[in-house]
């Protein structure tokens, strides 16, 4: 029976190891590589190395870092009475893109997810209590998504925190911004009448 | 301003250069990758690098393969009479797992398209003519997709091949099998009573 090549059917078998990439989406993905300029798939195999040998994880808040300590748990002038508590590093550049928020941050490394078998223990929830033990913090902002896991992450880690007498908020949940009403879903309504905010 | 450390900038930067993966794909694939066993990061790395040193493209039908012709080129008692012109090298394995086709094939490493400027130099044609110089084939088999550019593709060498008295056929447009007449498009259905087989 005709079949690829060992080295493609290698480099397909690889790449469907990726959540989200496919048989289809890896043979495309392949034939992209080996069609076009062979400098640029090796570019790709040595960025891959690269990141990997170069990176790992912050000791203080799990961002993806060069040092022993991200560029945000080692900057000056942040504050430090403020952690925000996302699922994944690059969570941390979407807020910080807002240019609002100058507190730390502190990386689980995903969400609670029994299907997946992801529990407490799974994810970095003990280094952020032990962070709240060792230093003062006035607020924990979630940011966890509103999803069915991203909500359950949020309500375990407000249970666990909340003997600390911490102000523990949540990033509110409603309209995105260029919504129309007639289009958004009725749970999201929801969240958006129960977090109104008064004109002032 | 906070951004990716370099390394994962970069790997973002190669992996966003693939048809089909945008910045949020690139992020998540590079999370993934740098959160779960190195080793298996590193694999795909070399799995890369071992795809691209190890193949080529078949010098009769354009094929991948690690040889300087391809195991279908090479393959004894097949039909060297007939030759199906594919657009990619995968599309090779879906015909072949029919079973049905013990011919040759010729694959032109995509369709025309004058948005992405792709015209016939682009694609293997000439070496297609070059082969029906020197073998007899009595059918060239048309394999293109049922869209724009490959109908484009497949009257482009039709017209093309026409002179030379050979048989060129296309293969069948019509309903998907388990399609419901309901759920199909216009066009689909005219193409199936177009090509409507008469019952023996």
């Amino acid at each position: 029976m005709y079949d690829f090549t060992p080295p493609v059917a290698n480099l397909v078998n690889e790449l469907r190891k990726i959540p989200g990439i496919g048989s289809k989406s890896a043979q495309r993905i392949v034939f992209h590589l080996l069609k076009n300029d062979k400098d640029k798939a090796l570019a790709l195999s040595e960025a891959i190395r690269f990141a990997v040998e170069k990176t790992r994880f912050c000791s203080i808040c799990n961002n993806i870092t060069e040092s022993e300590q991200c560029e945000i748990c080692t900057a000056k002038g942040r504050d430090n009475s403020k952690i925000c508590v996302v699922e994944e590093p690059f969570n941390i550049l979407s807020i910080e893109r807002t240019g609002l928020y100058r507190g730390m941050y502190h990386v689980l490394s995903g969400n609670l997810s029994p299907i997946k078998g992801i529990g407490p223990d799974e994810l970095k929830i003990t280094s952020l209590e032990r962070r709240l033990d060792s230093v003062k913090v006035n607020e924990v902002i979630i940011a966890t998504s509103p999803t069915i896991e991203g909500n359950a992450t949020a309500i375990y880690i407000f249970d666990l925190l909340k003997k600390r007498g911490i102000k523990i908020t949540r990033i509110a949940m409603g309209l995105p911004i260029g919504a129309d009403l007639d289009y958004v879903d009725s749970v999201t309504i929801a969240k958006s009448l129960e977090g109104r905010i008064e004109f002032k």
